[in-house]
């Protein structure tokens, strides 16, 4: 159902996924596909799982697949992106400026507690260390089929975001071809090592410390800090504090620090911005690259505070209307005077 | 006030604007900036403008500058991205990681007509066209600063699409180097030239008026059309049959024709997805290019239906869930049925 056409005037390609879609002439129906059911119709709820396709994965102190006693749970989305049935080799070029291939690939959900209203920064601790450890479990999984060049993990949270579903949910996505950001990062990394001899994320990241002004929080691992040249207001990067190409490499061990870290940036953002919408991306070597010392893997968040206007759009030059190290100091501020419960 | 930041991992250059933002603790209050004030105080009304910073230009009977009797009227940006006042060369670079220059460069804003309420496609034909003269002339006069690299012209119609004034206008940005997305389509373009010896917009143009499918619409000098790798559903490009790079030098005589069209696409657009919120951008040649063979200047309509999701901002991949051959079959439809005045 799905296809990849190539756009020729930049080089990108373009999934159509019109199974996604609702038909072209219910587009003026605004947002009918926000929806924000109650748990009895939810289907990420326990005791709804026949709602949803049967399971991939799940964290559960029982045995029987698809029963409602789960921590975490995967299953396919069930409007895919991407279907792993198609054939990435079916590519046409009858006419070399409309090219295409099929749309081969894999989406899939992780519902990240039972808790319908439980965003994942009031989650206890080992509530998110058990998502982090199904999100690498499924990474890795997928990565096992050669024909997946690139896995993207992210999160929508809110409707500026994306979501259409409130209870919360993490997504992965594994691609045919290495998407053009993925591979433009990598590419800029590869080619500033072949320069220096160092670690671009590396060299960033060092000086964000040695700065201090837009660093957010630091712990035994990982460090959290809104980028010299953020895109958009209260972006921030988390990033680990020891070279690891991939996330799919990361120890076991590290994951409850990244857990920490991840909760305090996503609190902070809640009772700094109320409950902000916002993305969170995991940007990670693709296919390849994983022992490369060029890249760093780490996770991008990013706020919807303001949509992107026309001449963001046209131009691909972002307007950020707020500095980083202002954004840090706001954050830093709540850090230090909330007394949050572990 | 305004700066430009350079970003390491993906060579963009991004413009912070803090003048233009509330203060980070108040991104809490959500919209705030959304307002649709009566005409009483609307700054882009007749009789209000001394609410404006001194008029630029103006298309008007009389001779009086800032007088109430214009038909269209040009003023700087009371929240600039850019402000000519900056020197383009204060650029620093004690850290090779961090660097910056100032935000050199111009925004303008060009209200479309003196009517509160009424959207460019209920304009009559000779208002549109007078929109085109006047931001054909402000695109030239721009052009004549020689720190300015390339000027984009663009329109944000409703919320979703970053208006925060509702009574129509456009804008124009002059920026002091060329935006990322511009120099990429125009190596790219310039790439295929070299290749094949042929104008790739113009022989994507060709395709698609044999193919049909995706063309809405074609007069003496333009045609309209939904593009085979649309970025979003219902995108429509608006393409001159004859050979033009730039903007800047379309014949004045060729105008008339440009806004029938453009007013077509509009109220397609407008009664087939019931007012969508929208971004307008005229994708232009910049500064040394105006003249090459290889470049074809078009306008892009991008409606904003459905936010871009973690997986699009992560991966810079778009997901695009309707065809642009039934979009372009269902706003035919529209186009072939409707008995729209002139």
């Amino acid at each position: 159902m799905s296809t990849l056409r190539y756009d020729a005037t930049t080089n990108d390609w373009v999934i159509f996924a019109p199974s996604r879609a609702r038909r072209p002439g219910e587009y003026c129906v605004r947002d009918s596909r926000q929806s924000d059911p109650h748990p009895q119709s939810c289907p990420f709820c326990p005791g709804n799982e026949r709602l949803t396709p049967p399971e991939i994965d799940a964290v559960r102190p029982g045995t029987e697949r698809n029963a409602g006693d789960w921590r975490v749970r995967v299953v396919p989305n069930l409007f895919p992106a991407l279907q792993i049935e198609e054939n990435p080799e079916s590519r046409t070029e009858a006419n070399a400026l409309f090219r295409y291939r099929g749309g081969c690939g894999a989406h899939e959900v992780v519902i990240e507690s039972p808790r319908h209203n439980l965003a994942l920064h009031e989650q206890p601790l080992e509530q998110v260390v058990l998502l982090l450890q199904m999100l690498q479990r499924r990474y890795n999984d997928l990565l096992r089929d050669p024909r997946f060049q690139a896995i993207l993990i992210f999160k929508n949270h809110g409707e500026r975001a994306g979501t259409t579903l409130r209870h919360p949910h993490c997504q992965l996505i594994a691609t045919p071809v290495v998407p053009r950001l993925n591979r433009l990062k990598v590419t800029v990394a590869e080619e500033y090592y072949d320069r220096t001899g160092h670690g671009l994320y590396t060299r960033l990241l060092e000086q964000e410390l040695a700065e201090q002004t837009r660093v957010l929080a630091v712990n035994q691992n990982y460090a959290a800090v809104l980028p010299y040249a953020s895109h958009v207001p209260f972006e921030t990067w988390i990033l680990p504090l020891h070279q690891q190409a991939t996330f799919g490499a990361v120890p076991g061990a590290l994951l409850p620090d990244l857990a920490a870290i991840l909760r305090l940036v996503l609190r902070a953002l809640y009772r700094g911005l109320d409950d902000p919408d916002f993305n969170l991306m995991v940007d990670t070597a693709p296919r390849g690259d994983e022992g490369k010392p060029w890249f760093l893997w780490h996770i991008q968040i990013l706020p919807r505070l303001a949509p992107r206007s026309g001449f963001e759009l046209g131009s691909g030059m972002p307007i950020n209307t707020v500095l980083p190290e202002e954004a840090a100091a706001f954050l830093r501020e709540i850090v230090e005077t909330e007394d949050w419960p572990a």
